[in-house]
């Protein structure tokens, strides 16, 4: 039961390999009669895309999204929406020399274990350029989310050790894109990009957090009992390349906590149902409740480093090797839409399930 | 899209509420032949059902399970195997005073909004009595995956402030059952219970981690790219009741990480590709790689406090409100086997995917 | 991939065989909100049960339904609703000795291959007995459909060689039901029920039609192009134990005609868009146009019957063999409201469906 | 829920419209390490194509297939398999005066209703250029299936009144492509080209019937009860535009029997189980039984005819119209390897799903 599907009512079918033909996909499920942007799709692209800036890998691509179907002068039909982006930069190195060794923390070993076969040309479909579908799909759910007033918002909240010292409440989300590594504070912002510089002369790399916040969300979405709204926002981001944890709300600090000081005692505020304060994180009983929703993931360091690592080949001999190639030092600042985009599918996806509930 | 189906080829259809008749599920995709033994599931209900010590709820109940089908001869037959266990112990007590209010951080509220009515008795079906049948669901894939040589074996690891400082590595596990809390370290396990019967006492509740570890799981389990083994993993533990974060392997503390001292260097160990550590949790691309899958989840301190609480009711008036009842102080201890029922469901329903792919 | 799950929005996971404790199911995706009346799903499973009339099975069982959740003070809460009914009558008789046979045309043989095991008495899960969850299911289908003023009516059209001679325009379906084998044209019921006497006095069994007629279905039902309206209908009946063909509208007359004579020209109707005939059966490239839905559904004649037949033991051995036991002569009239209860639940599942479209 | 997804394990995403820029689909879960030969699959493309007789539509399309993805090396790697298949002879042709008619027996009116919007340009999706991911996702299935020595062989078997005198074991199933009409029988094929071009000569259509008979399928395949063999090709080829009946073995004759002239006697022939008559089209409790499989399909006349009929517009005026363009007068010869797609799919997925269930 391959998982190139995601989604259930907006469905995501994803497609594409590092250095194929082309990587693209189908969204099926998605609303007719809402008028979309392409340009907008192709802003959100052009967040992730790599060759960016200095703290991104060198490869450049323009990433330019060209829609095949499900459009009809400007409007989606309820048809399903396809989408390429073709490959135009593979680098003509010869990958040969990764064709029977296992790179230490990749896909090699496990996906050769499963599938007896794999492209190793840069990774195939292990590679993190498999995440242009998500940002595709994501942004048309975006665009539809926003004339629902919904916004999501993720942003870098670490780098190695250098957290931004505060909660979502007290920054300037707007700020998050002024700097390359989508660190809505500049001061911190500084010492991140400062961090990944010398973490990459260094030819090593490093981990990171992506924070998120989702904004006006009706109270009523998810599906308890196994499709609660964060096991689903939960399934969505740690199929993200390099996610090593997810929490939301109070999150792992919670596990501290007493209920005494844990609670969000129910308020009227504006002549509606409030909580005062919103450690739930906005999903109470797995639906949500209208509050701010937030969520924090966890990236590892890239597993590519420009060092010599003792490593296992094909032949089950233990070698030597040193990578070569463009790699990316720190996965957070670009994975930052990719966040934004898993989490804008799972709000669509169940505020259409919301719909058959009634 | 009613949430209440669990997994793809493995599926449990679960039903039932906290004060109705029954609680229970059918299960779909069980492999036939399978030699099952019913006592070894209700074994499984005994670690999770109420009453089990002081560090638990008093509500008491048997929670004795009855198989409808599916089995014949002690053999499973392919055909879904249907299970029930009846509500004995309903409190007569009347739960009407309930009825109007939403008692904060419960999903009270959230599910008003979304189903516009709710079995208010108890919580109803957002009550954890509901995990019964994710105990049974896990109980019956705990026995087939044993014939793989695959153990889980969940534990406490965390409550409150009070954290067992040791790896999965270090602690014998085997000993998680021989205390009321499931912390298989003794000195720590009594400081735990000494903490939730503190917070007893004080009518307050706690937090804490429980913490499982995968072993035995072959080589090319999780299905690329969104349902790779950790996004699957993750969507069922935060689908657990009271559950706030999930991470594996390193989790968030790869965050802090480099490269070049969180990569797992390939070696040969008794002629098997292994991995030299596990900084991975035996996950690498989204596919396991028969090393130890370990992973942690946090649960939030129970919601109902035996104190009193501001609130709001249905008419939109603010109220004070104490909470009567039976309840658990931390809901750890009996989440213990939750989390491996959970995991329990989530490897098989993997290893029968894996089956499809060549 | 076990096949017990029956829907996708409005789902049904069915259970049970047919002489284990008890059949049974449980729904889930049932909208919240709505008065269920119990009584009301009780009369369409008294409508299927054995031993209602001369020309059905004389096993008698009340077949009388239990419902274990998802209802409180009488309406749905959104919540499964888990229902039961228990097997009471399941004949003493040893049944060791189908143990090792394989019955002609039944499930014995394909069913042994495929599982490798098999629960034999009186055909365990093949037996037509599983349609009980099917009418329970349909039942409460059928209950939310009334409050869109939709009706679903099936009714024998064809036992042997006896045919109902007119269009469902022509018949007074309020008839369907006055008579034992359901046929609304009490001269054609009368040459029906004498067929099935005679065929059961010659130990034999007879196949027939049942036609199905569905009024008041709004435009806009199905989800091109996979889930064409018809597909899913095709695909509910042709599960249906016994059945051997569907078809809609026109049919397979269909394939003899003209386009000029089989074309439905648009007129206005009353202010509305509607069809002058009605060849397409209410379904215009896989959705639905407004128009009466009508499909038949063709029934082979019971495999069990009363005669000495050849076949083959799980040796290998070529034996002769005689049934015993106590089996319909002809499924149809039994058949009718399974027919329904199918129809009921792709119309409700299609409707939800629906409203995620726009 | 949109249903442009076929298949469970082995799934078809579709996309694509008539006048749109292409149409493809993305194949999951297509197992690994299969050697695919592309040129097979544009073979089974150029027997779908337009323009390739005139016994079809004159629209002349090259449907060349181009694959973007999930193979490396002439082998599949067990990733989704995007292909894409550029529409190059979208006629110039005004489509506008299409815009506001709902042309009769078309899905005009239906889905304008359902989606409030529709790309009217020859029909859009609901156009048969839409089989042409069908056919491609059927041509993988094949060579798959092949491997297994399972063929799958449709054949024309009725035009209008003209029907082919023989049941499936009495053709020369290798003839079937020697002829514009796909007809195994010579004289046959011959009178049924006579009646096409008689049909087309006076601007009308005429309808017809595929069938379709499977070789070298294995017992088991099939999951009861919802999901019984013929329930899935049901679906399948009523899925299929212009279809308006499905019957499998005897089918609709199965209703005018007798048991006891419908049962197949089990015998032993070669040392295996076999039956000696096949009367249940190799499908015994909805499983596979090893025999051969054969069903029938009828398909409707073509809708668009070249003549003037009534009907009415967006406005709810009547008015009169007449066809302009380039179609089929019949479906029928190009639907034979749309059918046999279909039934490919059906097959290769339920063998993936019959390894999941021991």
């Amino acid at each position: 039961m391959a998982g190139n599907l995601f989604g259930k009512l907006y469905r995501l079918s994803s497609f594409g390999e590092s250095h194929g033909a082309a990587v693209g996909g189908v969204i099926d499920g998605c609303p007719a009669g809402i008028a979309l942007s392409v340009e907008g799709i192709q802003q959100e692209l052009n967040r992730r895309r790599p060759g960016q800036s200095d703290v991104s890998t060198p490869r450049y691509e323009a990433d330019e999204v060209e829609i095949l179907s499900g459009l009809f002068e400007g409007r989606t039909t309820g048809m399903p929406i396809a989408f390429i982006v073709w490959n135009k930069n593979q680098n003509s190195k010869d990958y040969t020399d990764l064709k029977e060794l296992y790179r230490p923390s990749h896909a090699d070993y496990s996906w050769q274990q499963k599938y007896g076969i794999r492209d190793y040309r840069g990774g195939g479909r292990s590679s993190a350029r498999e995440h242009i579908a998500r940002v595709v799909g994501g942004a048309v759910a975006k665009q539809i989310l926003a004339g629902y007033g919904i916004g999501i918002y993720a942003y870098t909240s670490q780098v190695g050790g250098i957290c931004l010292p505060c909660s979502y409440r007290e920054i300037d989300i707007e700020k998050r894109e002024t700097n390359i590594v989508r660190c809505p504070d500049e001061e911190t912002a500084k010492r991140m990009i400062g961090l990944i510089r010398e973490v990459k002369e260094a030819g090593d790399s490093v981990g990171g957090v992506v924070s998120c916040l989702i904004r006006g969300v009706m109270p009523g979405l998810g599906e308890p009992v196994f499709d609660r709204f964060q096991a689903r926002l939960a399934q969505a981001v740690m199929s993200i390349n390099a996610t090593k944890g997810f929490e939301y709300g109070t999150g792992f600090s919670a596990a501290g906590m007493r209920g005494s000081e844990h609670n969000d005692p129910f308020v009227i505020r504006d002549g509606q149902v409030r909580t005062e304060t919103n450690r739930s994180g906005g999903i109470q009983g797995g639906v949500t409740n209208g509050e701010d929703i937030y969520f924090r993931v966890a990236f590892k360091p890239v597993a590519t480093i420009m060092r010599e690592q003792e490593t296992v080949n094909h032949r089950g001999e233990e070698i030597t090797f040193e990578a070569q190639g463009r790699h990316d030092p720190c996965v957070v600042p670009r994975a930052v839409p990719v966040v934004e985009a898993m989490a804008a599918m799972v709000v669509l996806d169940m505020l259409l399930e919301s719909r058959t509930v009634r």
